[in-house]
């Protein structure tokens, strides 16, 4: 059921417009204070302004290896070769995503808990914090696809009934990131607008989206006026390394035609006072793999 | 007609190989000394050991606006839109590349004979030299395709009948080349080695492969030993700002999403002692304006 109600008086417009729209941001991008965690003033400061932050190095080389060794056997692991949680890239049989990894081993669970994690989540959005979602991306070398650019909130938004923008991603990179192995790119600053975007849900719409995405894309129109102020950074970086990115922020990357794959852990949290209601502008919310319905507050 | 006796006493196997093959490179790939040109000892060694050579402001920004301005005439001739030496993306009506540049506009023809392009082209392959092929490559923003690895050589050998590598490209940047919008990325050293490929040659193969290349491709075992070697060179530099590559180097690009256009010229000069043959690996050579059949040497 489409939350026809909410989206007229409180959601950002997306989906089935006449034209591409432009609206600025109506949250607060930082929530909590430089008291309530490992960020400091600075920190907090570059997140507002510009989406997201770089952490160096947030985990060492050992745990990395244990995430990947974990990551390899749930690749690898014939009783999972036909879930649905599994995401091969178009064209092969190449696994390009593996959602809800905190349900298929433990070490993944605890990576959301750990206080280098869970602390600053909860530090940028001044509440206790859930999983909206998890996933690894497989970005395989010589054939892995790029990744237009997108909004993440405007999907949950749309898809999923995230009512408000008081969410954010951590990417936690397996291998290094290069400038050519099809890197993460955000335009800083984007995270203060809303794109609505043309086109229809098409249903189950998530099952090619994730694959590649045809609805839920903004206009060149507007990633060209996004660009123009605020840039394109290419996010590199070591195994181990870290970014932070606001929900808004307008993101993607390229595809990857070198031999080296670029891998990665993703973790959506959501602040538990925004916790997700009816699509706004699909007929039915995702599946619970893709998008949690239930707010379970992490310890 | 398929050039058998040269193919199988002195050229380069390739096309419809029953494996891919690495064999050493037979040519030097100096020809000249610095006696001969504006290269000093420095850039020449450079040059022999990575295959390639950058050169960071070979012509400055009044002349790049002319020759901009010369394309952006030819791509919107409306007497050339039929011209097939405009060829579009796969899927859109975009121009991707036009031929024979030197041929459609004085500048393009110019450029080629400015002492800056020709006496570095002329110490490097220790000849006289002519233009096996001239195009600008423009990579519309946003939907700007990838072009995989390969050896420009490998194509000119199999299709045009070029017999050995005495050849060089070089690529005149027209717009920004950036981390993030699709430039030229070389494995250093692989100029070296030349790969075989797989796949016959189908019949007017050029219509298609100047738009998504679909054999002579090398393969992922023999691009991972290039690159376990070499490493990947990502070649960015301002408007203005040229590459000098061996004929022999693998190469290729990343898409671009990026609302920045990447534009490029390319020469393609071949030694006067290295004229065109039959083809090694095709039944009739590729149409001239894609790989001249005439030895014309500049002056």
């Amino acid at each position: 059921m489409v939350n026809s109600a909410v989206s007229e008086f409180e959601g950002y417009a997306t989906r089935a417009l006449d034209a591409p729209s432009m609206v600025p941001r109506r949250e607060p991008v930082v929530f909590g204070c430089e008291a309530d965690g490992p960020f400091d003033a600075d920190q907090l400061q570059t997140y507002e302004q510009q989406g997201f932050l770089v952490i160096d190095e947030l985990v060492d080389s050992d745990f990395i290896d244990a995430l990947r060794d974990a990551l390899s056997r749930i690749v690898n692991d014939p009783a999972l070769s036909d879930d649905e949680r599994l995401v091969r890239e178009p064209g092969s049989d190449a696994v390009r995503s593996v959602f809800e990894i905190h349900r298929l081993d433990p070490i993944f669970a605890n990576l959301a808990t750990d206080p280098r994690v869970l602390g600053r989540v909860r530090q940028i959005l001044g509440s206790e914090v859930y999983l909206h979602q998890t996933r690894a991306n497989l970005k395989p070398g010589f054939r892995g696809k790029e990744f237009f650019w997108h909004s993440d909130f405007e999907t949950w938004h749309a898809e999923d009934g995230m009512p408000t923008m008081r969410a954010l991603s951590i990417s936690i990179s397996l291998t290094a990131n290069e400038v050519h192995n099809g890197s993460l790119m955000i335009i800083p600053g984007s995270h203060r607008t809303f794109v609505g975007c043309c086109g229809e849900t098409p249903s189950d719409h998530y099952r090619d989206s994730l694959r590649a995405q045809q609805v839920g894309i903004p206009g060149e129109m507007e990633l060209s006026r996004l660009v123009a102020d605020g840039g394109i950074e290419l996010i590199t970086g070591q195994a181990g390394s870290a970014v932070m990115f606001d929900c808004n922020a307008m993101h993607g990357s390229s595809g990857n035609i070198t031999p080296y794959s670029r891998s990665n852990l993703f973790y959506v949290f959501n602040s538990v006072e925004n916790a997700v209601t009816e699509p706004f502008a699909a007929e039915v919310p995702r599946p619970t793999f893709i998008a949690a319905r239930q707010v379970e507050a992490l310890r």
